[in-house]
């Protein structure tokens, strides 16, 4: 079968979040997305008002939202076949990563959002691991 | 570490599409947006006018967008850590299901559309395989 | 006047949801959003949480907008003038459907949520009775 | 049938934009979009340069859709069963619009872009005749 | 230095909000969206059901947002180098409504919808004083 | 006039880029996209491919836009009255690096990609100056 044999085949050339693939990745976009939940959820347990908590509850969403799609975009996008073979658990990782993203949606515990940030840590590891930070920011990342 | 032996511990409760989680998933929702990317590709060929041959590159990009987003949703919000023992090469056919969309707004070719429809079905065969059809949506899958 | 004569004559060459047109339709989009409508509305009842009560606000107007969407597509792209021929009530059964999807974001009954459904099997009817299963899907519905 | 005899009922209750209903509608939000279709239209044919002519089929894609969604706003929501009774052509003149800018994206014909405009001016005649300018706006349209 | 002495000239030949620049813009379109969240901040206080008052919520969020983009495009895209120096305080006014309208986010007052309307007159006067209304639209504005 | 005085005097409480305000920002959002659009420039120039190039164009409008967008909540909503009057010239350097986006979709001219990218530095400058880094950031930028 033609097509089953190229699908069983190791994918070749894919690989972009733009899809160009123009090769500009950081795991920085879905750390910031995911910084702004947990200030999210901080204010929400200080505040008593009906309509800022409600309103928490909307942006939060869309944030966490926000921080699974840029997770996606490292896991299919950036990450390719030779870092599979580095990093065994990578799939793995950014699976647990974009469920804790969800858990953020569906929780106001803060640790929620304190495991999505340690889960996009790791994945940051396995960034600069397979050269990202040299090889996918212009001048790798200000200080 | 409270945290990352929270993170080390497999996931538990997060499972979702909308993330409510509703739990009303179908693979169709990719193969359909997959589908228009077969039916544009074919017509693009077919034709020599320039504005309709550049409106199919703009249309493509965005319908096999969908289609990854679709296949991002089953991924990672409808299937569960017990589907992955049961499908251990889940995380796999979803990555190249992924780059396979990717390939597709990247070529012209029909046959990247047709890996893109098989790595579709072979998600499709693993969503039923684990009760998908009979329990995500209402009434099963209308004839 | 060219300009309104023009509009006075039947609409000859407009056709498509991806506006290509690429072809490609199903009620099943449709289906599958207003599904998910339908499950968060019986979770929602089933719950007495207010955070998890709240999202489900938020995410069922958000489903309710997605079900709309693929109403008017069917509705403006996929239907011509000899199927309004065929189904002279076309145009009353694609409106009902629209503001039952309306009613799903005002209320929280679940027989707003069935009435959706009711009209989008109606919207089905007419797109199997003019031929749609057979010239919109690649191999028509998987089963 | 319970289900199917509310179906047949006319609708009643559903009526609006943002489905909150807020009741503010105006074809302005069309027909702004509809003159951005038709000055990058102009701009298309009096430029001969490849990378601005793709452009323009990139933007008027887009701005044509959000004419698309704005008439259907008009047509499921602002517009009532009492407004059918008063206008029975109701239905024809938004389908006929939808089409007309499905045809702004498939051509590069002006005449494509003025007969959009005309499609809208009659729903905005439609719009008045039922008291749109009276009821939706705060204080009527600006001069 | 080439680079920085080019961003220290005024900027020439920018100037657009699809950014073609197709030439369109209307304060109407932050207008229009801006009365649609006073007219929901009006239901809202007139409701003592929560469902409702949720939805009033997530909506106004939705509008107000729509408000600040339009806001936007008509602050960075239609204003120009000699339209400042004809309005020394078109950025102070710009700036001003942008944050009105989070304020509108943040608040369930009416005075601050009534704010954010007041500062998009302002943005009005200055869109007419530079010529906005003879130049931007087709055939000005409707009656 | 009640409404007008508020409106003059300096706006007080308003502050957020999801409006929460969550408080988080970080002008990488802007610098990440607009090192996307500059890789997607230096590719469509080193390619004679009809396909890809006309997909250049279509990610490069997208790729700005987003860059737009986050220069934008900068602007309106991480900048605060007192930092106008640490920094006089920001709304000038901020309407500047709109426009100089803006550029970037008109233009397939890298130096238009790299003052795009200067106009973000500038505005990173402005955003530590005014403390951006130590209090909006939960553990400052990863090295």
């Amino acid at each position: 079968m033609h097509i089953l044999s190229r699908l069983m085949r190791p994918t070749r050339l894919v690989h972009a979040h733009c899809d160009i693939p123009c090769g500009v990745y950081d795991p920085e976009q879905a750390r910031i997305e995911a910084e702004s939940c947990y200030r999210i959820l901080e204010k929400f347990h200080a505040s008593s008002d009906d309509h800022f908590r409600q309103r928490c509850v909307v942006v939060k969403e869309a944030r966490a939202d926000e921080t699974k799609h840029h997770i996606d975009v490292l896991w299919h996008d950036y990450f390719k076949p030779e870092h599979l073979e580095q990093y065994p658990d990578l799939h793995d990782v950014c699976w647990r990563a974009s469920k804790a993203a969800s858990t953020v949606k569906q929780s106001t515990d803060l640790d929620a959002a304190r495991e999505l940030l340690a889960a996009i840590d790791r994945i940051d590891e396995m960034w600069k691991g397979t050269g990202g930070l040299a090889t996918t920011r212009l001048n790798g990342r200000p200080s």
